[in-house]
């Protein structure tokens, strides 16, 4: 606490991201990240970046890595908007759509970052519990709102909600704008950027921090109507002229260009994912459904805690949350073929003991 | 304008940053990037973090980068903050240390960027005029404010104030921070970072992209009381907790560490300033003094605008700001020697037709 502070920040309670352990030798299954490498184009196009002039400016636009996306997604430059990972992504968006004097809706269990973003622009939040499979059921989004923010899956439940649902909410909810992080859709559920060009107030956000394997290379984007993607602009021009590094535009740019590897890799997650969810529940966990690259379990018989304790001598990390309806739950990143196995024996020597 | 926008979104008017042209072979003098390339350590860490995983979440702390600064001012860790460029570092102050419902105070010609801020964290700003040299005079900075920011060595006009007015300042302002912009500091201005333990409320924020030559790396830091880094820490992870991306972290610190490149560098860019000085000066120029990697400059007898224009046409491009009182004026940025060569020679050859 400092007199010289704002007083707002009195108020902030910061996000806490997952641990970045900095040790070696861990089977780290704890942030979600993709367990094989980017695609090679994108290491290549890093290369050639460096040997580029770093001491002039980056683009401020991003126009290569934009273009890029738009091809991918069939959208207009204009439709789309690129930042700084979807955090720096999310954050614009709450300050440029969802400061409307009326509460943002999201789901009580959700990507912890959202009430954070409510307390840095003063934005009421209104939480709507997930029903009781653990689900959004956006039927019970039909109420006045200034917004509304669900992730699709939903992280950390893994659950993915169709199209289908996603526009009758559209249909009901025109004067606010919808927000779908798709953090994960890659993995198994359907992207509402098909919806984009039909409802001007959805807005898709994606990352390459998942299925493109570019976690440390932080880069993110969204994608929607040119007028909402301009009020995003206006907010990041009125912020950081230059957010992404010219290795960032490079290196994502080339990674959406390269459909060989993402497919080829997000497939073998999926396939790995339908695998250690059949071996964990052979060992009496209860599994939610997942559409992401991570499972959500819980097992009756022993105590999330003590489970993710046990993991961590054994040098495997999981993420737990210790929070109301999911604190016998933990949440288990995809890993390789070596890691799945490993933790698979490390959970049956634990259980068994 | 859409009615989807947050409020606060139409009454922004963002940031223009210099023309970053698309086009080869210009003689580009607009910007003030570093004539010389960076660290060719850095170039080597870089190349390093990328056979690294980019796959994993770079350091959310940015732990490397801030020892390596520490180091180099020998300061304590938890002194230094470091962001996603100066300018996001710049963000995260106005609102984390300037929002006090009174008056921030800052130059009118100067980093126009500081207006930018102030209407998109709703902070009143309370312009002070250079006096009639076009020098900051921090004699008229002792009146009630919210905070106070300039640069030092100013921009666009080059002119550097010395630490002991600084310190008098300081003595007198005790109650709001005094943040000073130094992102010029090592073309031959004095640090205020010296000052920094003995006053609490002095904040002082630098940049990678001038003297360390990494513009397109996006890397800018400040320096302060811990109380003040704490703050800005809390509003950088309720924002973003990823700014850095792991090349950028590896980058940044091994050029911070490679002192011989760094001062020879910065000598020859001092040197070629005033060489250039000297010779635009015989050209009928009137320049004032620079501590800065560029001059800015005014001819008596030929109009700025049609200079630049002259200039352009030449394949030569400086910036022009279309301002109150400057108008008349040119900045150049100090290129490397041929570059300094072929611009007298423009000039010349413009002035004389």
């Amino acid at each position: 606490m400092s007199k010289f502070w704002s007083p707002i920040v009195h108020q902030l309670t910061p996000y806490v991201p997952g641990e970045q352990p900095k040790i070696s030798n861990l089977i780290k299954l704890n942030t979600n990240e993709n367990p094989y490498g980017p695609s090679p184009r994108a290491l290549n196009a890093i290369e050639i970046e460096v040997g580029n002039s770093l001491r002039r400016y980056s683009d401020p636009t991003s126009e290569r890595l934009i273009n890029a996306i738009a091809q991918y997604y069939q959208l207009k430059p204009q439709q789309v908007f690129v930042g700084n990972g979807s955090d720096e992504v999310l954050a614009h968006t709450f300050q440029a759509l969802f400061q409307h004097g009326m509460p943002l809706l999201f789901p009580d269990i959700t990507y912890s970052f959202y009430p954070v973003y409510c307390k840095l622009y003063g934005i009421e939040g209104k939480i709507i519990p997930l029903n009781n499979n653990f689900e959004v059921d956006l039927g019970d989004y039909l109420r006045p709102n200034g917004g509304i923010i669900f992730p699709n899956p939903n992280a950390p439940t893994g659950h993915g909600v169709g199209l289908g649902v996603i526009e009758r909410l559209l249909k009901h909810n025109t004067d606010s704008v919808i927000v779908i992080d798709e953090a994960y859709i890659d993995f198994g559920g359907e992207s509402a950027v098909a919806l984009i060009d039909e409802y001007p107030n959805l807005l898709v956000i994606q990352t390459f921090s998942k299925s493109r394997s570019l976690a440390g290379l932080r880069v993110g984007f969204a994608m929607g109507n040119p007028e909402l993607i301009a009020g995003l602009v206006r907010v990041k021009d009125s912020f950081n002229s230059y957010p992404l590094d010219s290795i960032a535009i490079s290196g994502a740019a080339a990674a959406m260009q390269d459909r060989t590897h993402f497919e080829y890799t997000r497939k073998r997650i999926i396939a790995s994912r339908e695998q250690l969810t059949a071996e964990l529940e052979a060992l009496g966990f209860d599994i939610i459904p997942s559409q992401a690259n991570f499972l959500f379990v819980t097992h009756p018989q022993h105590d999330a805690v003590a489970l993710a304790g046990h993991l961590r001598v054994r040098n495997i990390i999981v993420r737990y949350f210790n929070k109301p309806r999911i604190d016998q739950y933990l949440r288990i990143t995809i890993g390789n073929d070596d890691e799945c196995k490993k933790l698979v024996s490390a959970l049956k020597e634990i259980i068994n003991s």
